[in-house]
């Protein structure tokens, strides 16, 4: 069966050697107790409650799935989730990140991030459930009235209560502008809510006394297109006003999906059949709220991708080192065994380092942007807060995209690396493969994200953000052209560097003839980028490993350098198949007329 | 749920348009009556049958699967599946291309192997039962005494009796040579048999009266290696000799796995405890007998990666014309509906363009390799023999690993394109995800197939085979030298069957130095001349389609060469990453100790 260990080394790398993270969090107002010993503290509870609590639920719960009881609206919990659930909450793991002034701890996102990762990876289907909560907790604490920040967030931040997102109906998802959920207002100021929403993760459970729903639905005057979609607080029991829970709302678990993975977590058809709901922000400025919850959703979708990597290079790492089978091609490497371990076979590591050299790039990535949401939340400086936030607007697809699909890769490579054992559900290998799958979807499918990213993000500020990060790059390249043991990292990296401005305002110049090249080059470009950003801390890694290569750890360095020139040897060199399809343009994608596609 | 319809156009295309099959099959001895219009009704037959049989049990089967009965040693197979088998013994299909001695149709493989794309499309978990019958009936065909013939094959050609292949143990798979199942001699010249196999797939099931074996095992003085394996005939009932089945042999099914797809096919765990079987073919020669079976379980196994791709695409296809969500980039193309159907948007096209592309390339390319199979057995001409013998001996892992590759990812493509439903079992999207999965695994995994390729099918007779196809390509590109319409199909065809040679000479000379160069290289090696097959057919495609695209099926031919402007703009140029990670060779992968690949 499958097994988790956290990476803590490589995140104390990440955190105080690559980002000297504890140095930046004593510059932000609030955060200036969260130093590297508090990191590390917090770090050991983690993974000692992911690795011995969550991991050793996971397989159990994918075969037991959740369990629907129609009569009365409600939904078991695989076995020991709701235990597990519940020391999550007495170990104080829900408020980590949270409002001192709602309960909350106070830590900054560049501790809740890896520690989000160790959850993901040891059990993405339980993680979902206070992961959607932390949505709830964020989008009322944007946008709630202190009544309703003073009336939800406690519950929310100790973790007794837990929260969802309903955006999605049956007949639209991407396109939330169709949607069709009524609110009608009551004379109390409340509002009656009528529709129904679907694939409403979390959406109902046995493990929280009460689920605070955020519901987007119209007003019956509101605009009938997305600038008509208002947000609303409703909860599954109306709260009194000493904290307790009343009476029930009729808002009601119709059914769960059964579905490829995520099994153990309930994705729920919820009707609401005139539930009460209070209206959180402005009329018809529900979308906006909703993003508030969104991006912070993208990135913990993008965590997801990254996590279950993470988790099935692990356990392909431990397999590769004892499965015997072959001789390496050139002689017995083991002549002692019955025949070689398999990690011996040159294939088997293209496997295993590409799951390694995605994970580990995209762990630097988002702890970067992790201390990024830090920094645009409570830098002093306001152009620093900007920027940053600028950077966050312009990573969160790639983020999301990105290291989703790296995630599935390395979860199918780790699968292979098992052979037909990998089929086999009781290795565990299979289920990584099923659990990532969603995270391409979800949240905006990773076609959603392209376009976000080469349309709203670059090519509607005429690649302003976008210049703030190849500056970035530009600066590191610079100054390290000096550095002859660095100089074939920098190479490839400030040459993409370079390119991408013209390809950039190529594919934009197109787009001025015909909108629909954006849409054909998007994914493409999602990744050109994202090779970008993993090829520039590829680079940034290995240039502090060069310089501790021969010192205590040097083996720890020179597995990063090691790794690196891997991922530049055979990784990135994608990004010359990807030019060459970006310059095809649309026009081989929209030649065909719909009725034209399929013959029989 | 899905939903499946043969590609009868294509089909038709691909047999009598492009290679004239029909003519071909005129020219081969014993194959005179396998004319066009025969070809059409076999095919119209099997459409029907798959189309309205096996098809609607897919979905359900999945749910269902196979159940393990411990008291009897006994599968159920899911509803529906024994009936179905019924029938198709009724119907003749079992006996399509068995020699008429023993009751077969005499039919040639050319027609075998589209009706086998159709019975993978409407239901692989089903179509494996006859599958790995029809490979049983290999060889006992090809190494068995005429004894052995006379008792086996009647019943399996007309499907009474099934037949599996049982090679795999707990501790080996890719590496035979450790196998132990043990051999021993009885007096009546029979043996005894024990040991335990595993991942034999439809290894006990209730469709058939009996199952015959293959099973490979040692004989106790017996080299311990490779070459010290036999091949056994072991009968689940041994045979009367008048046809019927007798006692029960002590060859057991002793559980079945729980997988993560193709659920309805039992994979089984076989015990042999001192089971009665009969030698077929030379002692000590069992791998090269399991090997007639196994090359066309590997043909097999790529036949279901092309036709699962083409039911993902298809559906993708139904679903992308009907789901209505966000307005075409530049303006509203269904005006009158409340959004644009997505097939309207580039992304959602260019999923579903790399389905269509790599699905009508691999068919053309295992048409032609059903011909040549048809070839190797029947030309009068020795010399013609050999060169398709060697085609076929060249191309075989070619067809295994980057038809199930592109087969998966084609599936996942059609899974995409329905959003969040993808993810909904009840579509059945997801479920073409989960069974194409095994086909990179089972029969040899990718990587032993790009081994077999490199290593053995290449290097070893110093590029013979190869150039026997780089030859046609080139004689292809040459004869087209003057058409200019297609030059832009036959440009990048040419380059690249140019550059092969010098490539794979590389390789051969970095062998030479280091023999772990050839693993590190192959899996890329395989995809470099997977895209030069499929280029090659797409451009013989595009010529006959340039020449009717004003005739009276004008849309099916501008399908085509739309087609192939996307697979050479938005597909091939995937070769130009490969030439450089090709370049880069072993070092980046054996660099790492296999010590420290991980530090936690």
């Amino acid at each position: 069966m499958a097994n988790y260990k956290a990476p803590m080394r490589d995140m104390k790398f990440v955190l105080f050697e690559l980002l000297q993270a504890d140095q930046k969090m004593a510059t932000l107002p609030g955060l200036e107790e969260a130093t590297a010993d508090v990191f590390e503290q917090y770090l050991e509870a983690a993974a000692q409650f992911c690795e011995s609590e969550l991991a050793p639920l996971n397989r159990a719960a994918d075969e037991e799935g959740c369990t629907y009881d129609a009569a009365s609206h409600s939904v078991k919990t695989p076995a020991g989730f709701k235990e597990a659930y519940q020391q999550f909450c007495e170990l104080g793991f829900t408020s980590i990140d949270c409002d001192p002034d709602y309960g909350g701890q106070g830590m900054p996102k560049t501790l809740s991030f890896p520690m989000m990762e160790m959850m993901n990876s040891a059990n993405v289907a339980w993680a979902m459930y206070p992961g959607l909560s932390h949505g709830a907790y964020s989008a009322i604490h944007a946008h709630g009235t202190d009544e309703q920040k003073a009336q939800y967030l406690p519950k929310l931040v100790d973790g007794s209560w837990t929260g969802t997102m309903c955006l999605t109906e049956p007949h639209c998802g991407t396109d939330l502008g169709l949607l069709k959920t009524k609110a009608e207002p009551n004379a109390d100021g409340s509002y009656s809510i009528t529709g129904t929403k679907i694939f409403i993760s979390a959406g109902e459970h046995d493990m929280s006394d009460n689920i605070i729903h955020l519901v987007l639905a119209r007003l019956p005057d509101s605009p009938k297109d997305i600038k008509g979609i208002s947000l609303f607080i409703v909860p599954k029991f109306m709260p009194n006003a000493d904290g307790s829970v009343g009476e029930r709302n009729s808002v009601y678990c119709g059914a769960i999906e059964h579905k490829m993975g995520i099994k153990a977590n309930a994705t729920a058809v919820i009707n609401l059949d005139g539930a009460k709901g209070y209206l959180i922000g402005e009329v018809n400025k529900g979308m906006s709220c909703m993003f508030t919850m969104m991006n912070a959703a993208r990135l913990g979708c993008g965590m997801q991708g990254l996590a279950i990597g993470e988790a099935s290079f692990q356990n392909a790492l431990t397999y590769a080192k004892e499965r015997l089978q072959m001789r390496a091609l050139g002689g017995a490497q083991a002549p002692e065994k019955a025949a070689d371990p398999i990690i011996v076979h040159p294939d088997v590591r293209r496997m295993l380092l590409t799951g390694k050299a995605y994970t580990e790039a995209g762990r630097a990535f988002s702890t970067w942007l992790a201390m990024l949401l830090d920094v645009e939340e409570r830098a002093t400086n306001e152009e620093e807060r900007k920027d940053a936030a600028d950077l966050v607007a312009l990573l969160t697809p790639i983020a999301k995209a990105f290291m989703t699909d790296n995630g599935y890769i390395a979860a199918n490579m780790g699968m292979q690396v098992y052979g037909g054992h990998g089929f086999i559900r009781e290795w565990g290998m299979e289920q990584y493969v099923r659990d990532c799958r969603i995270s391409q979807i979800y949240e905006g499918t990773n076609g959603i994200q392209a376009l976000d990213l080469l349309g709203r993000k670059i090519l509607l500020d005429q690649g302003q953000k976008l210049r703030k990060f190849t500056k970035l790059v530009h600066k590191f390249c610079e100054a390290e052209a000096g550095n002859a043991e660095l100089a074939e990292f920098i190479a490839p990296v400030a040459k993409l560097n370079k390119e991408l401005g013209d390809i950039t305002m190529a594919i934009g110049m197109q787009a001025m003839q015909n909108q629909q090249e954006v849409g054909a080059a998007s994914v493409d470009y999602l990744r050109l980028l994202g090779h970008l950003v993993y090829g520039y801390f590829w680079a940034r890694m290995v240039k502090l490993a060069l310089a501790q290569q021969n010192g205590n750890e040097a083996d720890f360095y020179k597995a990063k350098i090691s790794t690196a020139r891997f991922y530049f040897a055979r990784l990135f060199p994608e990004v010359e198949a990807l030019k060459l399809q970006l310059k095809a343009g649309a026009q081989s994608m929209l030649a065909l007329d719909a009725e034209h596609f399929g013959f029989y």
